[in-house]
């Protein structure tokens, strides 16, 4: 059976090269910099990652003309650097110690340098984008950095606040991870001058997939060992977040006060792991997977009208990829 | 003799209905926002200022045909929203307190909410920018905000290091604070559909304006007592800064340790009054006062050839201004 990486490698093919360039540049950032700061952003992009939200750019841009347009390496580039910066300030703020396997930056720096690298990378990201030419590109890339902080705004607002509410809950996903897959797809395909009903279907798509994926990591949080998972589990909750599980968790329990209970303690770990060891004994996972399904099934369909491709296929299998992060 | 705030009101007259729009155009933002949102970003624009910036892009702008740009007012919101996330990363990672007479968004709520309420107003910001349909324009802007968080992440990571560089000074306080003086007049500007020409003298004078700007700031920090200032003195020195007039004082006394030894303790009270006495009782406030008249002169002489015009005016007037913030 072919590992994580492998099968990631494989969808992957149809872009590599470009996923290449795109690495490069990110190595590349900085030039003009001072030593002090080239050697900070040397140790923020020499790390590995995924590069899921680059490869949706470079697919979609890959759909038409089975050719990756040389604007979408460079949006690519981008969309990888605004993923980057929005993970400095979410690090800072959980006060996280590892990211892609290296000491985040406030750990190794301290939180204000990592506030202003943050903001630095930011602004690269969208000064980049520039560079495409495409004002609607332009425009959409702002308005997901506004969205993104919005969402993570929202989440640090309603921390510790024990009241079960999903459509809060699927905004503020949309906000902070389903924004930037849209993104990327959208942008992509514009950048290769798609028509409008083919956008509209990739906006789709990348909404849906933003939304599953972003289940299912909230799924994995309450499901997996530490061990698996390379972080604390819980940690959601440990942030004062409720997420899926524990939104289906309250709304089946509505007198059930432990989690209002952590929230109002110092988070007692003995506690932690009852909620948690209490809905992994339950259906609520398997409901959550059932939630996550549905969206890849929108994600799918989203795909039907387009010819056969290499960049197709590689998008549909990336539908079923974010499934099988599962255990 | 007229008052500070009456010697501003007269310099804006030719602008004042374009700064109410501005004014009311902040007031506006995050409408489409959930409450808690919108009662952070309501407490952070309900707040006097000197309106500087977005009053040099109207001005500007009114330079050709004698008419604000419609786009120039979006502009002028838009630069005027970049400085305030400026100083809300700034805020928080100087720990100040209290800033245009209100508690700061880190010490009102925390430091967390003020990293993420400045990325969205960051992010608003060059969003709004992407209305005026400008792509030189929002090219420059998201530039600014590069150079602006590189000049933040210089002085930072400079800090603490004894050892004079005026050069590196002079790019420092280019980089944070003439950088966005020369985009609020370059944008105003290119929107009016100015010549090459033009353009020029008007980036020249936003630069030596904004360098002069930031001279009487580190001036003031050292000269002023705490009841003019409003804020503690000698506050660079205690954020582990060198300015103007302590690199001046460290040229002249190569061999005097009290900064390193300053720098190297926990900051005696004792020891930095010690320091500003002395640069108090020298011949360097003056000369650091002829620094930035240097730049003012340079500031004045790129306005020489444009016509007469009220707007012309008051930018000259505004060189002024800047010096007279002196004692």
């Amino acid at each position: 059976m072919p590992t994580t990486r492998s099968k990631i490698d494989i969808i992957y093919q149809p872009i590599q090269s470009e996923l290449g360039q795109v690495d490069q540049s990110l190595r590349n950032l900085g030039g003009s910099e001072s030593q002090h700061i080239k050697h900070l952003l040397g140790y923020l992009f020499d790390r590995g990652g995924k590069g899921l939200r680059p490869a949706l750019t470079l697919l979609s841009s890959k759909l038409f003309n089975n050719k990756v347009n040389h604007n979408a390496v460079t949006m690519a580039t981008a969309v990888e650097l605004l993923h980057i910066a929005t993970l400095v300030h979410d690090d800072t703020i959980d006060d996280s110690s590892i990211r892609r396997g290296k000491q985040t930056i406030s750990k190794r720096w301290d939180s204000n340098i990592a506030i202003l690298v943050g903001d630095y990378v930011f602004a690269t990201s969208a000064t980049i984008v520039c560079t495409t030419g495409n004002l609607r590109v332009v425009h959409r890339f702002s308005e997901t950095i506004m969205e993104l902080s919005s969402g993570q705004l929202m989440e640090y607002l309603k921390s510790h606040d024990p009241t079960p509410n999903r459509e809060e809950y699927l905004t503020r996903i949309y906000l902070k991870t389903a924004s930037l897959f849209r993104t990327a797809l959208e942008t992509g395909a514009l950048l290769s001058e798609a028509p409008e009903s083919a956008l509209k279907h990739l906006v789709d798509y990348g909404y849906n997939l933003g939304m599953a994926f972003q289940i299912v990591d909230d799924i994995l949080d309450v499901e997996a060992t530490e061990k698996e998972m390379g972080k604390s589990v819980g940690n959601d909750l440990l942030q004062g977040v409720l997420t899926l599980p524990t939104i289906i968790f309250l709304e089946e329990n509505p007198n059930d006060d432990s989690i209002a209970k952590f929230f109002g303690s110092k988070g007692n770990p003995e506690h932690l792991k009852q909620i948690i060891s209490r809905i992994q004994s339950s259906d609520i996972i398997e409901r959550c997977y059932s939630e996550a399904q549905r969206y890849c099934y929108k994600a799918k369909t989203s795909l039907r009208n387009f010819p056969k491709s290499d960049a197709l296929t590689s998008l549909e299998k990336l539908v079923e990829f974010v499934m099988e992060r599962r255990r």
